[in-house]
């Protein structure tokens, strides 16, 4: 029966794109939160296992026979729920047919602006030990509430549990990118909870509580209210990762040592500004600080049309001797630390454009 | 008496650093809030004017007074207060004698958050045209009060007036940075309003409201209430300040066309991150934006460690094949758009390196 | 002119009333806020000074002209505006013409909020010296925004400053009930602002903060975010006050010593619960505090069906012994503090319903 | 052993009125929450059974022990914690010994603004039926973190119930008091979490959101977000309960068929004002509307020292003829709706007083 339904959704993906006379097709899940599955040896941890997992009827998350019935199409898939519906079988399946998958969770409304804050405040730190004391995050509380269908989901334990899970470590990389605030092993408090409330409808809340350590044992407290309507902050982003994900599809690179073009690896992290936990091959770092992940986006569009990657230094604004004419559109600024008594030298290495994205002439100092 | 009071300064200087048996001092402003100081030709719009305004004893504002002893003395200035210090004249002489000027005003609490949060309202439209309609910034209003000696001087109308405009342009390059969201001329409404509440001393309360457009006429309302210790948000920026640019002093940098070694502009924008209305040079793009700020700093510091720019693409982990074995630090990744029929090209100029930070070796996908 | 404009108001509600074939009508000012009207002996002081000022086209508010129309014509004027319509010469008016007048401004949203909360922090206090040391409210700040055209409105000095005295004063009366927790001359800081904001609309948005000393110096922060629909809070504030106003119409009633009937005084002072400046007879004690003003309307409209006042003290089921059989509708229960080694003895003047609503027999403790 | 240690506490309470020399003492329970007990007929359902189930060494929460200790030493007992210590074996027990008990759970926080606000809201109303259209509680929704004891002792399940029990029940009586809002059965949204984070110790934060229905289906939205010093809260609450405890026992009162005089019911519903679930006598209707709490105790105290209750009708203010002498204190005012055609008549029973507080003499209008 499992077989027939996976035979069922491939079909109808190769009606719809037959009758709507498509190119491509990408499928994008956004049904309700389901619990999380639990990974088997024999039963889902390869591609071969489960599909034959599929062919004899045991078990398998709807929500996987849709990714497995993609792929097999050569359909990208992208999951917006929060479960993990792209099990490591469903993984190697898209890398054995080179297909697209993404996901989990589209990051819409608190785990967005959770992203931004907790980046902006543990980022406060500038990482110069021991000197500036800056706003150490300590807790973090968020609650949020909802009234539609995905919130009555919610209000079962397990379907919670995969949104919980998908919450939580949002916040998990910036914490450990900055050793000087916290030491190995060390987290904030951080605590999330969901309720449904029927009456709010599709008007999402969130409320939330940053409290964090000033110096001399001051104490910082950010609290806020988000009322969202859900529905309206997911549509466009299923918009963005269908458009998203259709472009990379027609990108190509090489490098240096490889010169054969290749294409993105089929986990496409570069979703991972959509996503509230970014899906990435495996060994791969998750970013959850959103401006890296838009930063990600913006430099390799810019690659694409041939811009040099954005790096914000605007050197050629910061110059006591602007004024030099730069010889086509790459010039070379190397900052270095002057040694004493010895000429400063640009290091190897060094070459490339330091330049930010104005390229307008840097204007002269008046002079009287 | 003008001209007695700046060599009382400067001799006060010299004293300090002789007495303290230093090598270098950096002067930081963080006075209460003066009114504005209109720049008038002929008074303080050159070096030459403002120094002669001062012999004659004609009016000049007591920070500026300050800005120009300190400058003498070749010692950085840094105005921590949010008037105008730093009028032309004072920049020219800064100019005339490569000393360091940074201001205005110390970005520590609402404003610093409200510059998080446009970037993150305003970058969550992607810049994709047409396609996805995302939050839109349309009113922004900043409440504050707070009751320490700073608030009491702020209800007076000349001074709330320098806070006002430092506070109210934050937003600007950022909505500027985006046409695909306001058309030129279009600005959300923005609002900021200080009070002063003696009961709540140094505890500066924070009050902001964003409420953004969504898609189909929805409405996304973010409401922020901080409670921060003023002095104590403001000490940590203020040490930073020393020390980022006591580091400044000692970077000096050649460019490709321009190989004598040189030092950054006098006006000092790096410090950009600190400041509430970052000062820059004459005609540079001013950046409110704080993770572009930080990421400024970032990438100089960087530089001078001899380390390439961060862009955040980490492409390594995106590639299908991610088993190159690097030649040195460098390889290159060149993301180009496969044009249908046509073999792919690098473009040209999309040299350097285009990786992130982490160069760790990417895991293959396991084969079965 | 204004001569022929207060005939035309005049002729307009006359025919108003016939055209529609009504009884009775009464005139609600809704109309934007005006400026103050600057009270001067001789112009507006006395009826016949108002009077004679209208006929000799001297300077007389929009709405006061409305006021005195409506007086002349023996309609009931009710003031939803915040400024002074109703001057010392036009409560002459209608006490001489005795037709009802009432004011000044809808209490829908902020102001409303903070008459319950201000009675509640304050009233925590318990008025007994010395023992407990309950939240003392220190600051009372109250930013609100809108952006309809009353909002546009109030962004004009002279209005604003209406709307502000129309809002401050509702804590003083709660503030002065209690000499425990305030000294007199000793006052909360409180601190009103009104901000016009397009975008919202009508959608009005008030954020406030209530600071309160607890014991040992610890601090209690209620901070508060409403956002109400400024139109559909008022429309049935305006429906409740015509109600209100025809009722008391048809009351009357006789005391002991004056056994003829009499109405209400003309200034109806009653309608305080929904007005945010209660305005009252001269002389008479303004009450804020949206309980006590609840109360009132409650009791008075108990008295109107012949019921005795809710005193919430619900004797009944507080005595030892509650079995007791009530001879009629009254009995009397006098808590005495017991004097030592004498008999208790009811005080003079004790008499009448101490009960509360319920009525029921109060149940007996079950005895084993 | 259960009779050992109920022995040792009955000594204690002796050796430490001895001890400090003391007239009375009175019991205060403030450890922290206590799973709910059960009550089981033939264990804690009555007097006689409790004391035997003492005697057997069966099971009883260490509350209810202390409870019965206080009780057989003639102490009153109050209850500062969210559980079931006073089973109805120990209220019996308090009934037979004439002695005061009361609780349950210190209202320090929370749930006394929510008590407030949920009257507020509710009482706008009016209950004059179809006309206003007032905010219509629909949705209430709580949030609490705390870190200290408390909080930490609440994360385990069956000692939450026990706080989810008393916070839940507040609004009941003010939802079923009008009927206009609420048919029967229907019920708002209410929803109570509590979460324990360690940083934030003793500064409990409650954040709470009330959603309204507004005529035409527009929504009203409060938001709090409150910072209360726990502990700094429950204190003062701790003395008042003393105190009033104290002087409840030293009032007695007669009623008209009743000369004899009797002291309050044993279980000491007048204490409601401090408490989140207000103990009351079996069949006694329980009040949580914090204002009929506060009249109650004042109205009471006012009868004590012979004053008539507030009634708040002011009626001496709102006269239209108020120039009258009064005969003593006691002056009668009967509003009656005055009838068509008849001269209006006092109902009987209309007797007493029926004025507010201030005795003053009401100011006549002014005469031209």
């Amino acid at each position: 029966m499992r077989r027939a339904q996976l035979e069922q959704i491939r079909r109808d993906i190769r009606d719809f794109r037959s009758s709507a006379g498509l190119d491509k097709v990408i499928v994008l899940w956004t049904a309700n939160t389901e619990r999380f599955c639990e990974v088997v040896p024999g039963l889902n941890d390869t591609a071969e296992n489960l599909l034959r997992t599929i062919q004899l009827g045991l078990e398998v998350s709807p929500s996987t026979l849709f990714a497995v019935a993609s792929i097999l199409e050569g359909c990208a898939f992208l999951n917006g729920s929060p479960q993990n519906t792209l099990v490591p079988g469903a993984l190697e399946l898209a890398w054995q047919r080179r297909v697209f998958v993404g996901g989990d969770d589209f990051k819409s409304g608190q785990t967005k602006v959770k992203s931004v804050l907790v980046d902006f405040l543990i980022g406060s730190g500038l990482k110069l030990p021991r000197v500036s004391l800056p706003p150490q995050t300590m807790s973090i509380v968020s609650y949020n509430h909802l009234g539609n269908n995905d919130g009555q989901n919610l209000s079962a334990p397990p379907q919670f549990r995969s949104k919980e899970v998908s919450k939580s470590s949002v916040v998990d990389d910036m914490v450990h990118s900055n050793p000087v605030l916290y030491s190995p092993g060390e987290e904030p408090d951080h605590c999330v909870v969901i309720k449904y409330v029927p009456y709010v409808g599709d008007s999402k809340r969130a409320l939330d509580e940053y409290t964090s350590e000033l110096m001399l044992g001051g104490t910082n407290t950010l609290v806020l209210h988000n009322t969202c309507e859900d529905s309206l902050l997911a549509a466009p982003i299923m918009l963005d990762l269908a458009l998203l994900t259709e472009l990379c599809q027609r990108v190509s690179f090489c490098t240096d040592i490889d010169p054969e073009p290749q294409s993105f690896h089929p986990v496409l992290s570069l979703l991972g500004f959509l996503f509230k936990a970014p899906l990435v091959p495996p060994g791969s770092p998750v970013v959850n600080a959103l401006f890296r992940q838009r930063s990600c986006i913006e430099n390799i569009l810019r690659a694409c049309v041939g811009l040099p990657p954005q790096n914000h230094m605007l050197l050629e604004h910061k110059m006591e001797r602007p004024g030099l004419k730069k010889a086509g559109h790459v010039a070379t600024a190397c900052p270095v630390p002057c040694k004493k008594g010895s000429a400063p030298t640009a290091p190897n290495g060094c070459t490339g454009d330091a330049y930010g994205h104005s390229q307008a002439e840097a204007p002269q100092m008046p002079t009287t």
